[in-house]
């Protein structure tokens, strides 16, 4: 008997929310007192609903809403049919239009991102199967993250600003303290890894002289020792001769250093003179960057992020290649909510290379879209969702409160010069600083 | 509510078949009256039956049969969970043990392409869908493959070693006359187009000194003119040298050409001095031969196969590492059934890029394991199936008389060698001979 059509869309729900977030400084700037992200919600014919989480932005949601048209009446399961109707609806895309931020500003992948995850949520709904099966199957019941330091002035956002509350205690109050210096840096870290469990750390760097920021990065080989594999991000911030000079102070404490330069060629040259792998997501970061990576030689590691990369089922091809050219494969993040979460523990439970402990800002947000709150974890790592599909479901009240944020706050996209101009007045981004 | 654990895997059955073959000719000897298969079958705890066919040889069915125990009690889900445990049982698996002859002489890869196949023929049957729709989705509803010509002396295979049947009418007479020569050829490509609806043809080359194989494709291209792609492979068995120059005659006629040299320094180097794409299924072989192809620019084709990548799931990693690179993807055959046949058709329907017709063996066999006989071609094409899984269901009682076949051939590998010296005492395989 011939099967019949897998389920179909027949609603497309796009909701901006805007979940606080606290004063986190980085190359591009200061984080505002809200994070944008968008919830997708599609819902087939027969009632049952997919969801999906991506970086907010208002250019990204109305082209999602523009394609509307295109993705009604499609079968789930028909995710290479999907992409390619978007694909014939916006064109390619380029790597270039990335853009030079740390994040990602590319409409596209994260579309192809934002359908594909919620298709596969569905999917894993009608076959009674977690997300991870329809990966190929999970490889680790635990998917180990990264505790991610940041310097931060004062406070932990939300309505009034930047607030604090004096009461807070344990990594409550460590949120919302203030890191500016080494010190500060590594008592951020206690507080994180008490919490949390986390055994590695990295540290987003780009903001501070590099002197200072490699000082924090000896001060926490001082403080947690050789079995704590430490990481810096200076965004690729720094000149090559920046980054080498600095990168060997730091080659005995680092297990990775992160795009320490900007552009594959400057990577390469860094990655040469270095005895330390180089690390990126910001050098190589789509499909079309790959085959130069591989010819240079810029990279030892690929931090994918399937928000970025178009999709869970793509970034297990990027996996597929950075195990054929021998390169390693991490996790980036952004601030993002569980949904968000759900889908990296999945994509993280099935890809077969698994040698780094996984980014996530996560620990630095506070509000929660999903049914139950926020996830757990134990010894830094979060269990793999047993239920079917992504194993999260949306709390409607929650999403309601921070799509209410998202109107009230005004913000429409992610821009941290803005922010920083209110602190420091007339600071501009400089894509190579140091 | 946590999913239950998927089906898991309680029998397993392989099946060692013998299909009559032609006399067919290649660089590396004569088919054997008999071609070998063996068919697996794996039976869940809930009794569902996932089939699979790969090529014959008893020491990979001796594998294959060690590996039970490791695969007893497997959720059919666990993909990845296990493709480990069939490393962790057989080690890693290097390219060089491909061997020189033009079939795949791996173990590790069928037993891999052949769990993995009859899984997922299980995870369709479980999910209602496709295999097609475990793969991402249908992009075709038809698969086009390519009239597959060889060399060959008369007869068509069988109980009295090369039968032929004087009543035999179109194909059925076809397929059992001579083809030593360019008229013949160009008969045969005739005969096959016409029952099979072809519309490009390979011819399988590294038979006859190169000028004869070269004015065969000239008589190919005088016969069915510029619209009909024509591809010639001579299994690597050319030198550099020869590849140049007859290559250069092949120039305006071809569509590919495929390993003209052995090794992917001769390919590359071929490939710099002619103005015609190059294809391969000798020289790029598995995911550890991608980079230096890569690095080389030594083709411009794979030609993939399920059973020697591994699987379905890989074979679509290549596709997405192909597509990446800017190769061409297609893909190999050597003679075999429905159940390969329907894994191709399920494979080729979910590969983004398509743009050269697939080959396959299917029209010089006559004997078919799958229920309802053999899979029909119409314009040269194949429809994708609907049904769960592969689509296809073992016919028990043509698997038992198969089996026999096996039995009583004696066979228990390929060795074209062997067959070639009844005809011609003496001839011995050269690796490269012109």
């Amino acid at each position: 008997m011939p099967t019949k059509p897998g389920p179909r869309i027949q609603e497309i729900h796009i909701t901006p929310i805007a979940v606080v977030d606290p004063p986190l400084l980085n190359a591009a700037g200061l984080h505002a007192p809200y994070a944008l992200r968008t919830i997708l919600e599609l819902v087939t014919d027969d009632g049952i609903s997919g969801i999906s989480e991506i970086p907010g932005n208002k250019a990204i949601d109305e082209a999602l809403a523009q394609a509307r048209e295109r993705l009604i009446g499609k079968d789930v399961f028909q995710l290479a049919e999907i992409r390619q109707a978007l694909i014939n609806q916006f064109g390619t895309e380029t790597a270039a239009q990335r853009g030079e931020a740390p994040w990602d500003q590319r409409k596209l992948v994260h579309i192809f991102s934002a359908v594909e995850v919620a298709c596969l949520d569905i999917i894993g709904k009608v076959t009674s199967r977690p997300v991870v099966d329809l990966l190929g199957g999970k490889l680790r019941d635990r998917v180990p993250f990264a505790a991610y330091l940041f310097y931060k002035y004062e406070g932990a956002g939300g309505e009034l600003g930047f607030d604090t509350d004096p009461a807070a205690q344990g990594w409550a109050a460590a949120r919302q303290a203030s890191a500016l210096n080494p010190a500060e840096i590594v008592a951020q870290a206690k507080a994180m890894c008490v919490e949390f469990g986390f055994q590695s750390i990295k540290l987003k760097g780009g903001v501070f002289e590099p002197q200072q920021e490699v000082d924090a990065m000896l001060a926490l080989w001082e403080a947690f020792g050789p079995d704590v594999p430490l990481r810096l991000d200076p965004n690729a911030i720094w000149t090559v001769e920046t980054a080498i000079k600095y990168g060997r102070q730091l080659e005995p404490v680092l297990e990775y250093l992160e795009d320490p330069a900007r552009g594959q060629l400057n990577m390469a040259t860094v990655r040469k003179a270095l005895a330390i792998p180089l690390a990126t997501n910001m050098c190589t970061t789509s499909f079309e960057d790959i085959p130069s990576s591989i010819a240079l030689g810029s990279e030892d590691i690929i931090l994918s992020d399937h928000h970025f990369w178009g999709g869970l089922r793509s970034s297990m091809t990027l996996a597929g290649i950075c195990e054929t050219f021998g390169r390693g494969l991490s996790m980036h993040s952004n601030s993002h909510l569980g949904i968000s979460l759900a889908a990296m523990v999945h994509l993280g439970a099935a890809i077969p290379q698994f040698s780094y402990a996984l980014d996530t800002h996560y620990p630095w947000q506070s509000d929660e879209v999903i049914v139950g709150g926020r996830f757990r974890f134990e010894e830094g790592a979060v269990q793999v969702p047993q239920e079917p599909g992504l194993g999260v479901e949306l709390d409607r009240e929650a999403l309601a409160r921070l799509h209410q944020n998202y109107l009230d706050c005004g913000l429409t996209k992610r821009d941290d010069e803005i922010e920083m101009q209110k602190v420091q007045p007339g600071w501009t981004f400089q894509s190579v600083r140091w």
